[in-house]
């Protein structure tokens, strides 16, 4: 089992951010353009604990480099179930430097878009205080 | 490699339909409820084969027991440009009996629900030709 999907399992959400590389790009299952760098990619994390919920890790797949991990996972947002996936690839130094994230259905993706964009102010907030 | 991989990679749909289990699942990225069946699931597959454009796998994982993959995929639809994943489960056969599939972003999610909803009647119309 991968660390990240240790910590997030522990709901020990410092741990995970331990995990990120300074350079980490994160894409997001609804917008189009990623974000770049740990501070911003923290604070999203943060904020998609707080929206997700029954959040379950189901099903982990690698790739034969053991860079690439794929965590599969159920949740719920809003009350609509959703199936979704973790992509995270690992620099040389074990850090994650990509972590794309892609969830079904539309209705879910959806639910996802709107209580995510009700994070906004407090996830910009969380990454400017990262920033110092 | 994984041979649907390879099948779809040759535009060959019969060798890929060929891998599908009759009792075959599949999970749409768009639509909440699954379809059941080889006669639909291929007669989606070959919609989605319309509505893609420039196609192409990128990466692929695989699960600890090799009964599971996930293959990364990139494409445009409409010219929106999507990112997504086949999940597939192989069966005791190693026929494929669950296909799920992930796309991001939102934009490309909508825009593939869009372009499949317009394929409807000639994905019902195939279907039904395959059960004869």
């Amino acid at each position: 089992m991968h660390a990240f999907r240790k910590a997030i399992e522990a709901r020990d959400l410092d741990a995970a951010e331990a995990l990120l590389a300074e350079n980490v790009v994160f894409t997001s299952p609804v917008a189009f353009k990623p974000y770049a760098g740990k501070a911003i990619t923290a604070a999203i994390l943060r904020g998609v604990s707080r929206v997700f919920e029954d959040f379950r890790y189901v099903r982990e797949l690698s790739g034969a480099d053991g860079r690439d991990h794929a965590l599969v996972f159920t949740a719920k947002v809003d009350e609509r179930e959703i199936d979704g996936c973790d992509f995270i690839h690992l620099d040389e130094d074990g850090l994650i430097d990509e972590f794309t994230v892609m969830v079904r259905p539309l209705s879910g993706a959806q639910a996802l878009s709107a209580a995510m964009g009700a994070q906004f102010e407090e996830i910009t907030k969380e990454a400017q205080a990262r920033l110092g």
